[in-house]
């Protein structure tokens, strides 16, 4: 039987192999909600990049462009990070370049896995029917709030884990705990999370509606992936 | 007003300025819960250390030692790692060499610190009596499984949170977590920690009888704290 684990921060990831897992990727706020939803509305492709300089170059051979640092969105670029600045025209069809503190460099991190999807409350159910079927083992890899973990991607982490524990052994106590705090939360996720630094500080940049957005479940099925250096949908 | 967070895991310590902080360090299986007993026992005092080599030059020197690695007692010390090896008249007054696969590594990355002490569910209440009138933020640091966050010591640091929870701030994520696991568990830790990988790895190796003694709370009102490179009572 395979097994699902979790990843409770990036800078934990050296401490899993990852050779034969599928790895999730997950950074609610905002980063895999923005390109959850980008996908849903019709964009291409994401190439997510370590660094705002490369985010640049990329934008200036005719990319559109996506960077975040600490929450806010630098000049100069295409969308805030608000997955709500994907709901516009111009991304069907579009290739985006995308940098963030934490999401990205999750997603960099997990290059050696047989698999990188990128995960969100809204894609949830897909993810999970998608992952049931799968033949290797599962790793949620929460991006964290630099480098330490963060409440809501616990909560996805864990939300994850109870929609595949009658086909996946959970046996890592970062999984066991991230299902107790998911199973404590679900029924009213956003109160949860208001407590959170992650969420206080976010609340500080007003961004209250992107919150209640990224923690609804299902609303979307798409499945990005990584093939390559880009994100596609499955 | 000081704070108190939690470190899930020694990989994750860089990430904490502990140069204003109290570090208490916590490894419920069974580092700290052994040094806690040892010292309500009568030790004097005792020295970590790294590795299995300088242990036995202690030994060597006429010191008793202790040492583990993987939850197993390497042949030649005087302790088996278990606390009621602790409960003998030879450790009264005795100075005693200790090293364990994460205990002693997370109290020798947290020398930076004002001050480093030791906490077990054991010395729970009198940890948080005198940590309640300390003018220094405070860190729980889990030593955790090779890296990874375990269990029982996320437990026993949402233990002190909640204890502390009056007199000092809660807000970083991994403290909350941290908090509400153990609201959750607090009423029958047995069975909660019964389902952990490491409570499994343990009970393979026999030692129910430890388990159910270290999450005791309240046995002891000592105080064990780094004096240089070596644990005194306080």
């Amino acid at each position: 039987m395979q097994k699902i684990d979790v990843c409770i921060s990036p800078e934990l990831l050296h401490l899993y192999n990852i050779e034969n897992s599928i790895v999730v990727v997950v950074d609610i706020f905002r980063a895999t909600s923005c390109m959850t939803t980008a996908f849903a509305n019709g964009v291409e492709a994401i190439i997510p990049v370590s660094t705002i300089e490369e985010c640049v170059s990329y934008q200036q051979k005719g990319y559109l462009a996506a960077a975040e640092r600490d929450g806010k969105t630098p000049e100069g670029f295409d969308f805030d990070n608000s997955p709500f600045s994907y709901m516009v025209e111009k991304v069907n069809g579009a290739t985006i370049c995308v940098t963030t503190t934490n999401g990205t460099l999750a997603i960099t991190k997990s290059k050696s896995a047989v698999k990188v999807m990128v995960g969100a409350f809204l894609n949830l159910g897909a993810l999970a029917s998608y992952l049931k079927d799968q033949q290797y083992d599962i790793l949620v890899l929460c991006a964290g709030w630099k480098g330490k973990p963060n409440l809501e991607d616990t909560l996805f982490a864990g939300a994850l884990v109870e929609r595949l524990q009658e086909e996946f052994m959970v046996e890592d106590d970062s999984a066991l705990m991230a299902l107790r705090q998911y199973e404590l939360a679900k029924n009213d996720l956003l109160s949860f999370v208001a407590s959170s630094s992650h969420v206080k500080r976010l609340q500080r940049l007003g961004i209250q509606k992107d919150i209640a957005y990224c923690l609804q479940q299902d609303l979307y099925d798409v499945l990005p992936v990584m093939r390559g250096n880009t994100l596609v949908k499955m």
